[in-house]
């Protein structure tokens, strides 16, 4: 066995959160998941919830579910959420549609929200469906968008906002962790130094939910945005949630107006009072079976500590890094994370041009990164589901697949 | 036993669907489920689905799942239903979002798509939420909205058009069966007198969808939106679903541009530019658990056929109606519905100043129907789950229940 299986066996051996590796479904074939933070894993227990929300919830209760529970679900999950994950006081989060409906919808209530602003500022590199809709919105609305450039490695700093941000500025649209590179941002400082301009600050919290304790209201964060199926497991496709600081609740109108955001839900009025508080923010009738899954990961994080979590994640983060070190630069890979585990969040990425095929090799064999364009490999690392021997199993098995 | 009930057991004795009755999960302590048309029942069949969906396809594919099965599933799907319920060739529906959202989308996409045009025109009595997305694009793009007003039992007929759709239409919504009195809509001749004027036609289809056959080529409609969770059983917030006819593939955008419908998802690229074809119509990551619930139900459409359905659900109306007629009218309760099962969906509404007291006693009781204000009550009935003497059984129960 090799000196870094040694190392990772007696990691987990000490692991406090590996009891709950165990909570996840089996995969056979699969000897190392690293894609946790693309789609995490269903929990064992999934099936049984899912079967009795069929027989009880819905078929039998039926319609009655609505008064009975499933109304209040999107803001009493949304403040799970809050309370567990984001530094959120209750009222301000609420899960519904997707990430990128909600982006535009909350981008769409900021810009309006500063009419005497032209400016939309946005990172070059960040997710593609985050500048997809400020272009969108830029377009439709007369606003320009304004670039922030800079080196993904390292990631976006509260410096780059000089010379961009400026009392022309709207919005700025910033992802906490680089999807590429798993660069961590500084929310506290960024958000300062963008309010400095009397500009809105949005986190794109996808890739750090989850993963890295995060504290909205004490870093004054106006609004966020995230995903539910990556390090809250909840399926894919499950709904993203919303954050709307408390603050913004009686200025910010979001541009969707639904039924189920109005004031009266079942007055069936004539004209669209919107509902007081987070739930103005919804639109359409709550995806309720895809707010299941995620219940179980969140008692997982609860019991476990978001705290722990990001132990465990820094832990594994450190050891992939260091068996890249070990294993991988003689053959020419190189990291493009940072190499400080207080500026990454879960994932660990690295290049190589022979990667895309790498990567087929690999979910052959039951080896489950994520190939990202160019040339990257993003190791993801989900602290309650991937123990540290699987993590070294991965960098072996790219080694491996390397030298073909 | 009443005529009425052994009428009842008579028809269901030689009820060609009948064998379906059993598909559904059991509801105990309910003896009638009138509210089918809110939320329609879970197949039996649909624990081991999601068990098998859970432990196969997320909890072993894991990622990969995304190339084997679930990108093309939203259009797959689509295809599905446009060819079970829609009469619509593929390539022209697609599952996504939340019914209000893809309204939102594609009146967005139409008004931009007649920029020389100043007015949406809409039922005063539509659905609320079809008249709050349009009265909040009205105020953000400036435009005017135009009311047509109808007697809600007789339901909108093409001669209503007359004066009010004209050369300044971009877009008329309308329900193709109204949500209060189950009144149906004449698609072809009003798309006719629509397309006339030269405006977009958008239907939408909630009440309609999978019990009645709709033609939505054939009626040379433009838009359509629906839902999937009242008779196609999708469950509570499945995901609804867009028709865009294929002739205006080229000429619509929708305004949240998101990174699924980008025409190269994984390429990251700098701007967006759409995919060809119904996927444009995509924005966020497709909503897949919420999509699995619905495949049963169109198994069961598919061996029923949609004819058949209708054919249960006119023979289920009249029943409804002549009860009401023998049971309900000494109480002075006044039918909201159309009399003519041909001018008929699949629900039948009566009207009483008791019925919201009336409704809470119904619903302890085990017998659910819907309760609309101010003073409605609308029975639901979904051919393949609801049998006759179900039917009979709750008018027979609301007159029992007035009765005190």
């Amino acid at each position: 066995m090799s000196d870094l299986l040694e190392l990772a066996r007696s990691l987990d051996a000490r692991d406090p959160l590996a009891r709950h590796l165990d909570a996840f479904v089996d995969a056979p074939g699969v000897s190392a998941y690293l894609d946790g933070n693309s789609l995490g894993r269903p929990l064992r227990s999934l099936p049984d919830r899912l079967a009795s929300f069929v027989r009880e919830d819905w078929g039998t209760r039926l319609i009655r579910s609505w008064d009975e529970q499933w109304m209040d679900l999107p803001i009493e999950l949304g403040d799970r959420i809050a309370a567990l994950c984001l530094g959120a006081a209750p009222g301000q989060t609420v899960v519904a549609d997707s990430t990128t409906v909600l982006l535009y919808k909350l981008m769409r209530a900021a810009v309006a929200a500063r009419p005497d602003r032209s400016e939309i500022v946005i990172e070059e590199g960040n997710f593609p469906t985050d500048r997809f809709v400020a272009e969108g919105i830029a377009a439709e609305r007369g606003l320009t968008l304004r670039w922030i450039s800079g080196d993904p490695t390292a990631g976006v700093e509260a410096s780059d906002m000089a010379g961009i941000v400026s009392d022309q500025t709207a919005l700025v649209v910033l992802s906490h962790v680089d999807y590429r590179s798993g660069a961590l941002a500084d929310m506290a400082a960024i958000t300062d130094a963008v309010h400095e301009s009397g500009a809105l600050m949005m986190w794109d919290l996808c890739h750090s939910v989850g993963v890295i304790p995060i504290e909205l209201d004490a870093c004054g964060v106006d609004l966020a945005v995230g995903c539910t199926y990556k390090y809250l497991n909840g399926g894919p496709g499950s709904p993203a949630f919303a954050y709307v600081n408390a603050r913004h609740h009686g200025a910010l109108a979001q541009p969707i107006q639904g039924w189920m955001g109005a004031g009266d839900v079942f007055a069936m009025g004539s004209a669209y009072a919107p509902a007081n508080g987070i739930r103005q923010f919804i639109s359409g009738t709550p995806p309720v079976l895809g707010m299941l899954a995620m219940q179980g990961m969140l008692d997982l994080i609860e019991d476990a500590t978001i705290a722990a979590v990001r132990e465990k994640s820094m832990t594994l983060t450190d050891l992939v890094v260091r068996a890249f070190d070990e294993e991988l630069t003689a053959s020419g890979v190189r990291l493009l994370s940072p190499r400080d585990a207080e500026r990454r969040g879960g994932h660990v990425t690295i290049g190589h041009p022979d990667f895309a095929e790498v990567t087929k090799t690999l979910w052959a064999d039951g080896v489950i990164p994520d190939f990202r364009f160019p040339d990257g490999i993003r190791l993801g690392l989900s602290p309650l589901s991937t123990s540290y021997a699987e993590a070294v199993a991965g960098v072996l098995a790219v080694r491996d697949a390397l030298r073909g």
